[in-house]
Order: C-alpha cells, then sequence, then structure tokens
C-alpha cells in the first residue's frame, strides 16, 4: 500500500486542532513512569492523566511513556500539563510526520519513525514515536505498545552504564540510540533477504523474484526517507546550546550520530546492490529468453533441409519418360539412400552449429 | 497540453505594462470583503473597486479577495488604492509566474500555483493565485471563483483557533496554509491513480496502461515545479524580519514550512513509484510478449519433425525395385505404425521441452 | 554541425589580439545612433566611426548599435573610442563566449547569446551580441542585422514606459529584457514542435520521428547553454554595488531574474518531455514490432499443424497391403474429411490464441 | 557475501560497552613496540599489557602495535592505560565503523579500512585499523596481524628520511601514508582485472564475463565507501589546531590529502569504465544473437521457397486428365528441371539476402 | 590502456623520495633558457645544471624549460639551486600527478596535464607540465620535448604584446594561456571526430561504429579528468594575494579562467553528444534487426499457406473411391487452378501485409 499522508482529512482546521489521523484503535491507552535518580528507582503504570502532575518538577529524573494516540483528548489533556504548545500536540497526533527536531524554550521536541519488520510477510510497517525532552521529564509517545525501549528500562533498572548518574538529556539519547539500533536489526533482515534474493536469482529467476526486487526497494525507500532527516535533526541536536542538553552528553550524541550515518552508509548501499540484482534479474531473464529461442531455432533450421529432400523424393516426375525423372526412385538403396542423406545433412548442420557455439 | 509561458505575447512591451495572459473569460469579476477584529465580523461583496478605498486603513483587518484577472484595469485601478507597484500589477496578471515572493516596502507580495484535479479526466489545472499582505489588509487574486479559502472564512466566522485574535500576517498564513493543505488532497488522489495503477499493472497491462503511466508522471512533474519553489518561499518568509510578521505567526510559518517539505517529500516518493511503475511495466510486457513468443516457437519445433516423418511416408521410392525401398508402406501396421511414430515423436519433445522449462 | 569553439585558430597570439572567429561576411559594418532624455530624442546612422567621439560625454543617453563584427579593426577603433580594454575588443570578436559579465571600473561588459530559429528549417542559429553600458552610453554589438531591439526602438521614439525618463542602466535592462523575451518566443516555438511531434508520436511513429526527437534534444542543449549563465549574470549584475546601476533600477532587474528563472524552467521541463517522448517513442516502436512479430507467429503456427495433415495424406501407404492403411483415402467422404479436419484445427488453435489474448 | 553492519548484535547494550563484532579468532593478542628517537631506537614484543605503561610519557616516540581485537579486555586495559573514552574503545572493537576522526583533549582518535585483494579469488577483504596519536606515542589496532606497516618500520629502524627527527604526528602521517599506498596497490590490481576482462569481452564475452562485471563493481563499491570519508578525514587532520600536530607536518598532510584524492580520482575512473564495460558487453551479447537469429532465419527463408517447388510437384493432378495437368513430369527434363529450379531460387535468394547485407 | 596510478611502485619509500614513474626515456635532459627584458633578450641552451644557479637572481626574467624527467638526480639538483621542497621534487617526478599548485613561500608551484592527439591512430596521449614560479624565474618541466610553448618563445623573441614588459607571473599565464589554447584544438579534433562518426552512423552504422563511440568516451572521461581541477587551480591562483602575482595580471587570470570553463563547457557537450550518438547508435542498429527480422517473417508467412495447397493436392485420396475425393485432380484446368490458387493466396497476402505497413 502506498503511504500517501493522510493530513487531507484535516484540510481547513485551525492549525493546532489535535486530530489522530493514524489507524484507529480501541485498545485503552496506556501510562508507563519510570522515575529514578542515582539513589533510588520506580516504576509503575499511572492510571490517570492527573497523576503525571506530581512528576512535572520532582528533582528524579520521570520518563512516561504513552502507548496510544487514538484518544486525542487524554494526549491534549498531557500537553496541558507539561505546557507544550498546540502545534507539538498535533504533530504528536498527526502520525504522517516526517522526522524532525523542534526546540522551544523549555522542551526539546522530536519526532522519529520506527520500522517494525513483519518477519513472515516481510511487510515494513512504520510507526512514529516523538519525544518530549523537558528540564526533569522525558515524555515518549507511541502509536502502540512495542518493546523497543526495554533495554533501556533494563538500564535503568539495573543501573547499568551511566544512565542513573545523568538527567533526562542522557535518557533521552538512550532511547535515541535504541531506536537507531533498531534500524540496524532491520537492515540486517533487509540484507539477509536480499542475499537470498542473489542466491536465487543465480538459482532460478522467476518473475516472483522480479517482484519480491521491488518489493525491496519500495522498503528501502520507505527507510531512506526515514533516516536521512534524522541525520539532520541528530546534527542539530548535538550543536544546540540549549540549557537541556549537557556538556558531557554531547559526546554520545556524536556517537549516536555515527551510528546514524553507517545506517544510511548502509541503506544506499544496500539500495545500489538492490539496483544491481535489477540489472543482473533483467540481463539474466533476457539471457535465458535468447537461449530458448536460440535452441529452438537451432532445432528448426536443422528439419527444414530434411523436410526439403523428403519434399524432392515425393515428387511425381514420371520414370517412365525419362530415364533422367527421378531414377534415384528404381535404385536398390535408394530409400536407405534418401535416408542416410537426410541423417548426413543433419548432422552436418548440428555439427556446422555447435563449431560456430550457436547453441 | 503543453504548458508553455505565454509571456511572449508581451514581448516588446514596456515592463509593468498589465496584460492578462490567461484564459479570456466574460463573467464580471467579483469583489468580496471580510473586515473583522475580535470584536466585530463582517463580510459583504463590494460592487464597484473604488469602495476597496475605506478598507485600506482601518483598524481591522480586512481581506478583499478578487475573482477574476481578465479585466486588467480594474486591477490596475486596485493597485493605485492599495500603493502597488507597475511590476507587481504586471505579475498579478501575468499568470505564467512561478511561485514567488517579493517584499516590499509597506507590503509583501505573494505569487502561488493552485491544482484543482478535474476528477473525471484526472487532467490537473493549474491556477495563479496572488496575494498582497499589507499593514491592515490582506489582498488575494484568483483567476476563477474558487472555493478553496472557504474554510478560513469559516474559521473566522465562527471565530474558531486565533484568527479573530490574530492580525493580517496570520491571515495570511492560514490562506497559504489552505492551499498547502489542498496540495495533498490532489496527492491523495494521485495516489489512489497510482494505486489503481499497480493494480492493473499486475491483472491486465496495456497500452493504455503506459499512457497513463507517462500522464501521471507529467502531472507530478507540473506539480513538482509549483511545490519546490513553495518551500524556498515561504523558508525566506519565515526567516525575514519585516515588521509585517509578528513573532508569535514565526511558530506558525514554521509548521507550514514543515507542511511543504512533507509535500515535497511525498510527491518525489510518488515520481520513485512512478519511474518504478513504469520499470515493471517495459520488464512485465516484455515477459508477456516472451512467453508468447517462447510457447509458439515451441509449438512450431514439436510439428517440424512430425512432418519431415509424413514428408518421408510420402517419399515414391518404388518397392518394386528392392526390398528395402520403404517396405514400411506394405506392412500391416504400417500406418498405424507412422501415427504412433509421430505421437511419440511429439510427445518426447514436449515432455522435454516442458522438463527443460521452456514453456 | 556541432559548435565547437573555433578559439583554437587563435591559438598562440598574445592576450587581447583582436580576431573576430565567427562567419566571414562582406556586408558593411553599420553603425545606428539612438541619442535621447527626456525632452529630445534623435535618430541616425553614422557614417564613420569617429562620430561616436561626439557621443561619449553628453549629457543625454547615447546607444549606438554596430551591426557587424567581421572587420576587426573598426571594433578596435570603437574601443580605442571609449577606453575599452583590449581583452573586452577580444570577447567581442570571439563569438564562441559563453555568456558573461565583467564589471570595469567605468564599464559593465555583458556578453549573451541569441537564438533565432529559422522556420522552415527548425535550425536555431546562435548570434553573440555584447553590450557596453557606460556612464551617458550604451554600446550593442550585433554579427549581423537583426530587429531584436526594434521594440525597445519603438518605445524610446514614442516615450512609452519610464525609459525616457532613465539613464543608460535602464536601458540596458530594456535590451536585456527584449532578449529575454526573444528566449520566450523561441521556447514557445520547440513547445509547438514537440506538441506536433507527440501527436506524431501517437499516430504513426516513423524513424524520422527519432531523428527531430533527437534534433530537439540538441536545439534544448544549446539553449541551455545559453540561458543558466545567464541567471548568474542578472543575478550579479542586480547585486552589484557599482554606480552604473541606479536603485530604482533594481526592481527591474529582479523582476528580469524572475523572467530568466522562468525561462530556465521552460528549458528543463521541455527538456524532460523530450526525454519523455524518447522513452514512449522507443517501446511503442518495440510494441508495434511485437505485435508484428505475434501475429505473424500466430498465423505461421495455426498453419503448421494443417500442413502436417496434409502430409500424413500424402504419405504412400499401400492400402492394398493392409486395411489398416490409411482407409481415410478410401473413404466416400475422405477428401471433405480431410479438408474439414484442418478447417477445424484451425479455427480451434485461432479461438484458442484468440482468447489468450495472443494477437 | 554483503558486508551489513553486525552492531545490531549489540543493541540495548549501554554505550561505550565494548564488544569485538568482527570474526572471532583464537589466536594470542600480540603487542610490537617501537620506540624511538634521533639517537636511539628499540624494537620488541611486549609480553603483557600492563608494560605499556612504562612508554606512555617517555620523551622517545612509542609505537605499539596492537594485532588481535578478540580479546576486549585486553583493548579495555590498554584504554585504560592510555586514558581512552570508553566509546573510543569500543569503536575500535566496533569493526564495522566507517573512516573517521575524533579530537579528543589529549589525543586523536582515527579510523580507517584496509583492503586485502585475495589474489587467487580476487576477493577483497576489508579489515578496520585503528589509531590513536597522543603526545608522545602512537597505537595501532589491527584485526590480525599484517605486513602493512613494515616500510614504516624499516625507515625507522634505518633511519630513512625525516622519521627519526620527528614527532609522533609525523610517525601517524607515515602510517596513513603506507595505507593510502595500499590502496594504489589494489586498484592497480583491479585495474589489470578490468584490462583482462576488457580482452575478454572483446575476444569472446560469456555468461561469466557478466557475473565478474557484477563482482568488480561491488568491490569498487566498497572502497568507495572507505575512501570517500578518508578525505573528509585528512582534510580535517591537516586543518585543524590541535597541539598534537606540529607545523612542519601540515605540509606532508597535504600531500597526503593530494594522495587520497588521487585514489578517489581512479576509483571513479574505474567505476565509469566498468559501467562502459557493462554496456559494451550488453550491447556485444545482443548484437551476438541478433547475428545468429538473422543469420538462421535467412537460412529458413532460403528453403521454404524450395519446399513449396517441392510440393508442387508432389501434388497429384491426373495428367490423364488433361494435357495441362503437370506436363512437367513426364518432360524428358522435368527432375533436372525441377531440381534446377530449386537451385536456381536458392541462389537467387542467398545473393539477394548477402547483398542487402542481412547476413 | 587503462591509465591507473603507478605510484604503487613507489609504496613504503618515504616521502620526498625524488622516483620518476613516467615512461623511460633515454634521450639527453635538455634545458634551454630564454633571458629577458624590455630591453633585452637572450636564448640559450645550457650545458649543465651548475649554470641554472646564475639565473636565480637576476634582474630579468629568466625562464628555463627542462626536457626530460627520467633522470631523477637532475631534478634533485635543480631543487636545490632554487630551493624547492622534496615534495615538490617528488610531485614534479610522479607525472601521475592530477592537476593541482601549492602556494609556498616563495614560489608557486602548477602541475597540468598535456593532452596529445596522435592524428593517425586518434589516440590521445597524456603529458603532465610542472611550472615553478618564483621571483624572477618560471621554470617549466616536460617529460618530452614539445612545441606547445613556441608560440610564447615568438612572441618573447618579437616583443609582441605585454610580454616583455611584464614579470614572470605574466610569463607563467602566458604558458598557462599556450596549455588551454592546446585544449581547444584537441576538443576541435574529437568534435570533428565525432561529426564523422555522426554521419558514419546514418549512412551505415557497424559494430566498428560502436568501439569508436566507446573509444572517444573514454578519451573524453580523461580529458574531463585534466580540465575540471584546472579550473579550481586557475580560480585559486587569480583571487590568491601572493606577491607573486601582480594586480595587472589578475584581468589576464580571468580571461584565462573564462577560458578554461568555455573548455569544460565544450567537454560536457561533447560528452552528452557522445551519449546521444550511443543512443542512436544502440536504437539504429536494433530497428534495423527489427526491420530484417519483419520481412524475413513476412516472407515466411507468405509461403506457409501455399506450401500448404501443395500439401493439399499431394494427397493420395482415391477418386476412385468418391467423386468427392479430390475431383480437381482431375479437372482440366486443375494443375493451372491449383498455381493459380497458390499465387492468389500469395498475391493478396503479400498486399495485405503491405498494407499493414508491415514490411
Amino acid at each position: 500500500m502506498l503511504r500517501i499522508s493522510r493530513r487531507s482529512e484535516k484540510a481547513g482546521l485551525p492549525p493546532g486542532t489535535p486530530v489522530y489521523v493514524g489507524k484507529k484503535r480501541t485498545a485503552k491507552v496506556e501510562f508507563s513512569l519510570i522515575d529514578y535518580d542515582l539513589d533510588g528507582f520506580e516504576r509503575t503504570k499511572l492510571s490517570a492523566v492527573e497523576e503525571m502532575t506530581l512528576y512535572r518538577t520532582t528533582s528524579k529524573v520521570s520518563w512516561i511513556n504513552i502507548e496510544g494516540l487514538h484518544e486525542s483528548e487524554i494526549i491534549e489533556k498531557i500537553g496541558g500539563i507539561f505546557g507544550l504548545h498546540p502545534l507539538v500536540i498535533e504533530d504528536i497526533l498527526n502520525t504522517d510526520q516526517r522526522p524532525k527536531m523542534d526546540i522551544h524554550d523549555d522542551y526539546v521536541f522530536i519526532v522519529m519513525k520506527m520500522h517494525n519488520l513483519d518477519d513472515e510477510t516481510g511487510v515494513v510497517d512504520v510507526e512514529q514515536v516523538s519525544m518530549i525532552l523537558g528540564n526533569t521529564f522525558v515524555l515518549t509517545f507511541q502509536e502502540r505498545p512495542g518493546d523497543i525501549f526495554d533495554p533501556v528500562r533494563l538500564r535503568i533498572a539495573e543501573s547499568r552504564g551511566r544512565i542513573r548518574r545523568s538527567g533526562p538529556d542522557y535518557l533521552a539519547y538512550a532511547l535515541l540510540d535504541a531506536m537507531v539500533d533498531s534500524y540496524f536489526s532491520i537492515l540486517q533482515s533487509l540484507g539477509d533477504d536480499i542475499e537470498e534474493l542473489e542466491d536465487e536469482l543465480l538459482a532460478n529467476p522467476t518473475s516472483a523474484t522480479l517482484s519480491r526486487i521491488h518489493f525491496l526497494k519500495r522498503n528501502m525507500a520507505y527507510l531512506r526517507k526515514s533516516v536521512w532527516p534524522l541525520r539532520e535533526l541528530i546534527n542539530i541536536l548535538k550543536r544546540q546550546e540549549s540549557e537541556l542538553i549537557q556538556d558531557s552528553t554531547v559526546i554520545y550524541l556524536n556517537d549516536l550520530y555515527d551510528h546514524t550515518i553507517q545506517v544510511i552508509d548502509t541503506v544506499e548501499t544496500l539500495k545500489d546492490i538492490l539496483a544491481g540484482l535489477l540489472d543482473i534479474y533483467l540481463s539474466s531473464i533476457s539471457n535465458r529468453m535468447n537461449e530458448i529461442m536460440k535452441v529452438l531455432t537451432v532445432f528448426a533450421a536443422i528439419f527444414i533441409p530434411l523436410t526439403l529432400i523428403a519434399g524432392i523424393y515425393g515428387m511425381n516426375f514420371d520414370p517412365a519418360s525419362s530415364p533422367l525423372n527421378m531414377p534415384e526412385l528404381k535404385w536398390y538403396f535408394g530409400y536407405p539412400f534418401a535416408l542416410g542423406l537426410m541423417a548426413a545433412v543433419g548432422i552436418i548442420l548440428f555439427i556446422y552449429f555447435k563449431r560456430k557455439d550457436w547453441f
């Protein structure tokens, strides 16, 4: 299916009108909170939006993950609690955004794209993940429940690495890093698919191979569309001078930037390889076709003179009228001679064509 | 039809000569006025150009929409009332402009392109919409009556969103936003066409499919030509330091800029997809042709040896002259043997070619 | 004919050596003068180069148009009178220049390309037009007499627009504008040719169509080569701070710049359309060929089994030797049966191939 | 095999976690030390990581080469001794990096790619080489033992050139130069392969030629991916103002930069040549196929009328019923006449087709 | 032959090691000196390197041309006399450099490429020419004797133009200009070749045409590689503020820059034309092939039904058994009827196929 922005559904509404444009869902919206500092760590599910107010200004780092965007009033309420601009709320709900970053006075708003590969169908499904990085809190918004941030949760719980010692900017970095890491695993799956395809191409290219190449090309195109703006985004993030990003985090953002470039490099390489595969496919299909046509034509070419010989001895010239009229017909070895002549002509042509390397 | 600029009709005229180059029309030029501030709102049709003078300097926001450009004297008069430069008047009338923005001392002049998709023919028709953003007024010029700005009128009437509380810069933003929104709906239509085309391609590609692909490609090319300069235009608008644009409006222009980039992204994606469809079309057409030729060639190849057998038994060797001369002709099972031989050869060749996967 | 620079004829000469490299001509070099200010206007043909000295420093605007570059001594003399650098003289005569602008201390030197479309042959002929914009004078150099500047002459004569009220910078602008306008008319002709070609393509593509496409592509390429540097040139002109360009003229240069971009846009669009036409041509030629081959192959495929049937009943099995040997030959309806069998097989194959949509 | 980054194995680990992602190896990690200044020179193998501590701050230049990255604890220990940031350690071990340079406060970290061409298989194997340039030391990390730095060792041992008189920055330059030199030898091998391929193309193109072209294209693509970032890297290195790089070394870095551009130029040229070869291959294959089909078709076309003649004289019209019914059958020279007719038709057609240059 | 850099022969040597990598030659290295100022002029051959010392600091302009680089010691000695950096010496000898310019404290080092077209073989041979522009001297290094600088020598001898009045910077400009002029003559030769090729394409395209196109494409690629860096080089030269370049020379460098751009433009145009020729070649070859196949297939299609008719009247149905069995065989006009039927069918098919425009 083509992924054209569904923004047109909103045409004419004032800007800042919160309308969710993604797939309608019925599951309840879930809020999970992780509140931590170097000394302590708390993980709970919030039952109501209002509870978030408590965590807005604590000295601990508060990470609230919102799963489900289909109830726009809830998102609006959250926006109210954390003082988000109506356009930010609109962008969180408008899941056809391209990755971007807006720096506001007291928070940074980041939109990213998550790609989930369905292992069975090979379909890559794109989900928008938004993030608000505030003074003491981080909000993440997902369209549906997902486990992409679990490694970060684990690191917080087990206090591995610097995460418990650092502020919300490091948490935001860790979450971004988890998303970039998820691109690597998708790229690896796509890479495996491409290798499979390559083997298939050499063994037995069919028209299914062609549509698989085109399918992978389109997946790659969507992936490209998500990762190129990401690079720009992280580049701005690491260079900006907001107080929200501490100096000690910049080196990690540099590292993240390197990873993003690596993702882009890999995407571009796979894209080139796919284009190469398409070329190989087309030329191998046409080679195969040519081979068959050549063999069949050689086959026909060998039989045509034989048919002429048979036709000649099928002529009705009257031997009685003249001794020159087809005396072969009365030879003792006439028939074997005719068959032998055919065999000889056939074999000579066969050898000749073979020598010329025509089949 | 190719859309080459008809500017050549004006060759040799002094610059600033107001000449309308669009389609000639006979309908009366209409002026509709909306005059509003937070407290009040008035909507009327003006009967004469001269009435506009009243609204030039009111403290309220005055939006005058002019529908019809074919009477150049009227446009000239309006230019006189609002103090527009002759080149601006010329550009309003010269509807072959590309989107652009000129910043003058006390107004901003913006040219945009509106694309209307005719649902039946699929033809995209391009209309030029110009806008003058002044201190207390906004002028919009359309080639013919249209409903693209209706949602904005409604928002003013019902005082929804910020619009009644804001100045003419916000109104200009809202109008630009309405136009960008219209691109989304055209893109969605084109996207639907492309999806249909894709299904058609898989089911039954005909030469009509090819011309549809080329038709869509050209539409896409015209769309591209309209949206790329738009991005530049909005970028300049949001960065400029004219007093005409208030700081509080800049965030909305940023949002508008994001939407424009999304439009461009989508246009580029659709363009790539169309290029991909063309490739698929060409290879599936050639595959189909190859398949047919292969089957026919195999068909011929099977019959050729059978014809040879029939030819052989049609030879006139005289059995009387030698016992070696075609004794089969006198066999009891001679004829069934010959038919069986043909059947056997035919079946063997059929199986052989099938095994080789040649048809 | 390829248009490779003929500069090599000058290899080894010191720079500034005035050598005319264009087509040799014998016509007399003509000098026409227009001398004007708001109050008066004079138009004469000068009979000798020396007369120009008078007009060098008058307070009126003096426009001298030189038609014919083939007598290099004359151009050198003019250079002497107006104090032009030897390299400028060389560039005026070296008509293989690309469009460019050099700003000297007391004059601006501009080189442009004029394209003349020969209506009959469709050949676009390129001529170099140079211009010197001085303090009170404008010099224009054409390779041969031409009417491209006539509209400007008319405007001066009739005192239309601002031209009589303005200085030589406005005159230079008006002349540049006349040249850019001439591109629009060439583009329109080319656009018409392309539309004709499109109709031809749909109706009856021949190999002449192909060479026409290539011919237009090359014309377009030469046009591109002339207009891209033009954009750069006008951009520099409008941004430069020379005293030769008055502030009030800059807005006209902006307008001219917009026109140039429009020319470039149109050239690029036509180029893309031509590329599309080439694609359509190639695929329609190959489609047509395929159709013919398919029909012929189907035709042959239908006849081959019929020939086999005829061959079978032409076999000479002896009915006397066995009742199994071709009893059909003695049937009462034997011959009609054989003909009917052929007809039936032919019709069945015809229907089968038709059903499969093979022709 | 595709070379997709194996970074995904690390997904979810905190940044700075040292994990080696390359091929697992069992050989012992080796440390070789060269310690030198103008007066003296010492070359030893270190038996334990701890011994490195001694060389950290000597006034001599200490170059430690670490061969083998598969024991991440060892690399971590080295990082501890020389005060490297955990992210640097991670990058050394993560051998899927693209070439890059990070400037830290008291050292510069450089990642490069080494390409080794297996002479037998033609496979290019990519190895990551990292380098730490410190105040008095240079560390180099290789995945496996290699002789690429041997010429530098020799120059140090024999005190050739400036190397013994210069600091670690010159050593780092010399090592980078050795790596860039290694690209030249790979390019030469690839160039030789391409020349061979070209000869093969002209002599006897097979489908193996096609896969060799694609194989070389992919090798070239990987090489491109390694050398383009290198250019950027060296450009930054020569422009940076770190105290670690002395002024006298900058001229050598300029030289190195020129070499890198030469490598890139050559890679791009070879890439273009390969693309040209692919075009030649495809058109020569299709030419050859066309030639064969043409000859076979001409062959068939000559025999078809002959078969018709034989068929005509095989008709059974009864000469007894009418003197018009096939009187030839009773002619004295009937049979030779028929054979002669066939020969004549065949020869005429042969000459006709030959004249038309159809085979 | 591919022109891959032979730098690999130097791998491992310390930078600044002077090794000549070009073709080995045995001719003696020649030194020719021209020493001049406005008043006098001297031209001699130097017999020994040491004599150059005299000319290093004279107030006259001394131009020493060194022909032959194969004796590296000589070049090293010259480097010593004029105080050149070892890397410069290395670059002079390493004739695989790309065009570049290095600005040193008291001299400018320029590397250029000279292309010589062998008129007979059409092979373009590339030679490196280096130049040192010092305070009072210019050194030029050529791989072998050549006459490219003769026009400059003549101008000095005859004191034409500004050359005798100017310093070494103007001489350097004149030499660079002579080289750029040489590109024009090569381009003209290539342009002539391309025009010839075009005529050949229309008259009688053969596979030799294809290899000529590819040969010219490669020549063009090497030329491009030489001229693009040249543009950059001259751009830097004219903008730099070294004392070695006087202000009065800058206008000549501007002129030279324009010429270089003209060369690049021409190279790009010829490249595009060649690409167009390749397209025309491929489509005309395939058209021709298609035409032949079509004619042959139509030919076969006409004969197939005739053969069937002959086959039918060759059937052996027994007229004795039934009056329906082939009564034609006993008709008086049976045989003429059959022949006439064949002729009629053949003519009808011929007209039908002709009408359909199938051949």
